[in-house]
């Protein structure tokens, strides 16, 4: 900060608080772009220092914020959620109550009736090149029908594992082809990864809260769980990491270090770092599950926690289901020092992926359109993410909070604590509207009054309607009025 | 038989002597066709009758053997195999040396430079339907381009379920589309299966010799397994296994009643009858492996232990990888009771299969096509059979036996005592040729001279080399002369 005239003290402070009561009035909406700051000076006659003043107060108060190349913005909702009130570094496995209600809440978010406004699986035509996709699987077929008649082995198809090889580049670390296994999405990654490393009765440390398919995943290969605090803006606390790998607590861990599901946090750089380091140190597998890492909203990426892994103990999952085509179901792994272990597992659990699909990718990915389709697609869902914020200030409780994700297109909303979620899950589904309780994210009760939402589908009335209802329940629960 | 006349006594008697004499120095050569009766009793003066009993003479010596509808033939080689030499009940796991062959030979199996004598996945673009198959899918493509985009959930395709389902009943039971679930393939059906009944430790019953792939599935799972005596034309012993269950020493059981592979043969319909009342009876999940069920060289097909599965204790498993377009992998599971279990499993083992390549399938099968197709898949590999059979007697060692399959197109062949089956592939290797070593299908040392083959090739003159090669190799290796 420049030093301030003391004239120009008060004429900032001033500016500053006309602005913050036209925020509080409605006047600039949550979510919307303050004016230029040259037409701000302009318009009120002061100079371009004072309204960049003005607009630091505003930015400290949590009212505005910067968005690198874009400007000043109303703030939606308060971004930082409380930090978990306690450490969970107990052992658990997951009730059959906690499964039931999985399977009870998985089964509402595919029922083609209901708006879902929490699903994490985009089902949109117009986000994906699907017909540049369908033309180089139909050009494939009508050249070299005979793929259809060859059986696929594992690791699976050079060329497409070449291309994946070629990308991990973006994320700060080079490997070669034969490093990578294809799987039949992210999930199957993740499932190899943890029966490659881990044997019934084993620990597996988890982020908290953390993706909710993880917990039957865990319970049907027998495994417990630890779940580990993790901040809604660091990610992981990597002192209680420490501590657990110290007390030797642990045999495997998984966390999501880019755009975290469903947080939407990144771990810092250093973190990552430190992260590395410490799976090394401790000889303890980390499944880096990266499955957003592409969809981060900055550019250049930030790199994986598999950039810094020095003796491959960090076995890297991913996937193309969530960013270019959800049907084909081609995910990969790079396993590091367990890659002839996941290869082999691979062949026994459900031996390769389909070339067709493969070459197909190879061919898309070759061409360079894959790097098009994700700007585009960052800006989309930068964009819907603010839109549904904006959404949430005006119409949840008082009090509300939501994260600001670093990518992707999920988010995490804390509700006041006498909001039930899963009380409002049930109601809302009486209305055809589906969301994701907080409670499925954890096995501790302290998400009781969070939901993970979703805006991968298009910002039309149907979603805007279920997601304002949303507000208006949560409000008539709580008792409060709606606004930030 | 009818009585005989003592003048027709010596007729019969002569004509066989003179046949034999035929078929042993190579007049009538292994797998060729005997006249047929008619012209035999016009040319020799005799009766139709006394054609008739010199064939039953040299049926019973083991010489000739009646086709349905297609008149005799003289027999390649011996279909009986010797019984296994002693129970095998004893509880194992494989060796790091077993797994390690294993390795070894599926590496050597998918060398594009190796002439493949044993692989059971037909590799030939004339085999399958896949220009067909092709149209559907850019039709599909062109039509509903978004079906790529859409995220595919379990249990899959209902359209392709419903197919399925319709086709059961030439199988001998009639479900409806929501018993099924749709799996990467077949070995994904068998991984669930195994998953959903047991836990590390627990011990698992298998034909002996049975599918190699299954000893690294199992020690991946942490499950022992107690080889059942496997009679090479009937099948499993149900004596055996009702020692077993009586003794409480099986958690689940895993068999290919139809076209068992390796041995090619199938369980008679009171043998199938029995087994599902054992497993119902003894309430003891039975994965029953379909995989080769339509490739049954009979019409009506006979029907899977499955049909006669009265409390859903029988797991039935399949896919369409080997008989119609290999690079789909395309499987499904009917689990009975456990139904419910292996739908939760999948979602979180690999969540679904493409719905652009399940559609595909569903309208193919819709169209009638697929009956088409089998019934052509089915004379080739007979023929092939037959073909690769007759090589055999030609050119393998005197004393070789080999299967007679029911169905499919692999076969099992045990060579003269001393030839070591493991050192024959390496020897083999060093000229390209790949073969299976016996070995591999055991966890026992007993099929240490016996070999897997396969001829789901086209017949050519690198196949027909490669057999004759491997033949000429025995032969040295034993001592022996070829010929039958």
């Amino acid at each position: 900060m420049s030093i301030i005239e003391p004239q120009e003290s008060t004429l900032y402070q001033q500016l500053a608080e006309t602005f913050a009561s036209a925020i509080h009035n409605g006047t600039w909406a949550p979510g919307s772009r303050l004016p230029a700051i040259r037409r701000v000076a302009g318009a009120h006659q002061v100079s371009v220092n004072t309204v960049l003043n003005a607009w630091q107060v505003l930015e400290d108060r949590g009212l505005i914020e910067a968005r690198p190349q874009s400007g000043y913005f109303v703030r939606t909702v308060l971004p930082a959620l409380a930090h978990p009130r306690k450490h969970l570094t107990e052992v658990t496995s997951p009730s059959s109550e906690k499964l039931d209600l999985i399977d009870t809440v998985f089964a509402a978010q595919n029922h083609p009736d209901y708006t879902n406004i929490s699903l994490a699986c985009p089902q949109n035509t117009d986000f994906y090149p699907v017909v540049k996709l369908s033309r180089i699987t139909a050009s494939l077929l009508r050249h070299h029908p005979e793929i259809i008649g060859r059986y696929a082995l594992p690791p699976g198809n050079e060329r497409l594992r070449r291309e994946v090889a070629r990308r991990t580049m973006d994320l700060g670390f080079s490997l070669t082809s034969d490093a990578i296994t294809l799987t039949h999405g992210c999930m199957e990654a993740l499932q190899l990864a943890l029966r490659a490393v881990t044997r019934p009765g084993d620990c597996v440390g988890l982020e908290t809260p953390t993706y909710f398919y993880l917990f039957p995943l865990l319970a049907s290969l027998g495994l417990k769980s630890v779940e580990i605090p993790t901040d809604p803006e660091r990610g992981l606390s990597l002192d209680a990491l420490e501590m657990l790998l110290r007390e030797k607590r642990l045999n495997a861990l998984i966390v999501m270090p880019n755009v975290q599901n469903p947080l939407g946090c990144s771990m810092t750089l250093a973190d990552k770092k430190r992260l590395a380091q410490q799976v090394n140190q401790y000889q303890i597998p980390l499944i880096e599950d990266g499955l957003y890492s592409e969809l981060q909203f900055c550019w250049p990426l930030t790199p994986a926690v598999k950039a810094f892994d020095r003796d491959g103990w960090v076995m890297y999952c991913s996937s193309f289901t969530k960013t270019l085509a959800p049907d084909f179901r081609l995910g990969w792994i790079a396993a590091g020092r367990f890659t002839a272990e996941i290869a082999r597992l691979k062949a026994v659990s459900s031996m390769a992926e389909p070339a067709l699909l493969s070459e197909t990718l190879a061919q898309f990915l070759a061409s360079g359109g894959y790097d098009h389709h994700l700007r585009s697609l960052r800006r989309r869902y930068a964009a819907q993410l603010d839109e549904a914020r904006g959404l949430i200030a005006r119409h949840f409780p008082r009090g509300t909070r939501a994260t600001l994700p670093q990518g992707g297109f999920v988010f995490w909303v804390e509700l006041p604590g006498t909001v039930d979620s899963v009380t409002l899950f049930h109601r809302l589904l009486q209305e055809k509207i589906c969301v994701t309780p907080g409670e499925l994210y954890t096995l501790s009760d302290r998400c009781h009054n969070a939901l993970r939402l979703s805006c991968c589908y298009p910002f039309d009335e149907r979603y805007c309607y279920a997601l304002k209802r949303t507000g208006a329940l949560a409000c008539d629960m709580s008792g409060l009025a709606p606004g930030a």
